[in-house]
């Protein structure tokens, strides 16, 4: 199930540099819908806020050089980034709670048009399995999880679980073969070494700036 | 329209023990929902698979003993961290950006359920403004946004935007005296040293996951 290794250099990369090619990624997209054949890097770090030494350094890495007086070619660099980040291939996500935010996240049109396919909801709630999100996306019953990721070849699933849940489902998803989660749920999560889990908090997010706004300010890490 | 200082020692205190009072907080209030009246950190460390020793000092920090064979109470234990992190008023909140995104975010019934209220969404498309979300948020018009701030008494703003309008956006923004900022835009903001700015990025943890699945592993940061 697993994509042949890329023949670009993946294996020396680190997590912090793949989040700036995605960010690169997104940008080059504004600008292919806009018209736009060619970028230098002084212009895109100029229209997106980011550094373009940094953008050289990190696409040379790549063996992705720019052409003097012209800049990078958009299209080439875009498909050239997709294929370093593995998405060459389209990816299959499952959703873990068909609430309202695995509802919303199945039905939020930015996934499909960076190439993820939403292909299913889990729940274990009677009156929700066998319905589907408003987008069409069906909720199956999270038992037969197993059965699902197999034959829709699902690679990544998503928690949008309540968090005293979390663990548990976490389980049935490691068990299910799955070896990449996307996590909304607050707290950690045990999974074996070759499973990757990223974290996303909306709540935590919210309650930091809260902090932030009755305080002031936050002390540097005191960890 | 800043709360007044809370008493509490909220002046020398990190991001990261922020965090993870928010977390405390969201595993309180499904335990109370259980209708638990007292939990120790042991019990709460097990349940939600945290650290016990790590809850124990953190709760001290700010004045919170546990009871010898009791634990800690519940609901006073929830009070004092809503205080500690400023939820012991209601804070409103402004969605810029009232696509598939925006709106999403504006019926999330989690946000209301700790006590963030979603007033308004704000847009520049004239079809839709004028309009309002499925469980009922007004959008207006985005050059409007420092009449409503001031109006409706919004303190955060939630950045949902497309990437080439988000700074653009950011300083309108800034300009109509909102302090806290949750970005789901990629790429940073350049604001002032008095705002904070928190970022949430879908698309880029997706990437990251697909990036992982492709290559089976992350170098360490080399920045």
């Amino acid at each position: 199930m697993r994509a042949p290794k890329s023949r670009q250099h993946g294996e020396n990369v680190s997590e912090l540099t793949t989040n700036r090619l995605s960010v690169y990624l997104r940008c080059l997209t504004e600008l292919e819908a806009q018209g736009a054949r060619t970028v230098s890097s002084q212009s895109l770090a100029e229209q997106f806020h980011l550094n373009a030494a940094q953008i050289r350094k990190d696409l040379a890495y790549f063996g992705e050089f720019g052409v003097r007086g012209v800049g990078y070619y958009v299209r080439d660099l875009k498909r050239h980034l997709r294929q370093i980040l593995g998405l060459d291939r389209s990816l299959r996500v499952g959703i873990i709670g068909a609430g309202n935010l695995g509802q919303a996240l199945a039905d939020y049109p930015g996934f499909r048009q960076e190439g993820f396919e939403i292909a299913a909801l889990f729940d274990n709630q009677v009156g929700k399995v066998g319905q589907q999100s408003r987008s069409g996306v069906p909720i199956y019953e999270v038992n037969d999880l197993r059965k699902h990721v197999k034959r829709d070849q699902i690679s990544i699933a998503v928690l949008a679980v309540p968090a005293s849940a979390a663990q548990r489902v976490a389980d049935v998803v490691v068990a299910a073969g799955i070896k990449a989660i996307l996590n909304f749920t607050p707290g950690t999560l045990q999974v074996p070494e070759d499973v990757k889990v990223k974290g996303v908090d909306l709540t935590v997010s919210l309650e930091s700036l809260s902090f932030f706004l009755a305080h002031g300010e936050f002390a540097e890490d005191d960890e």
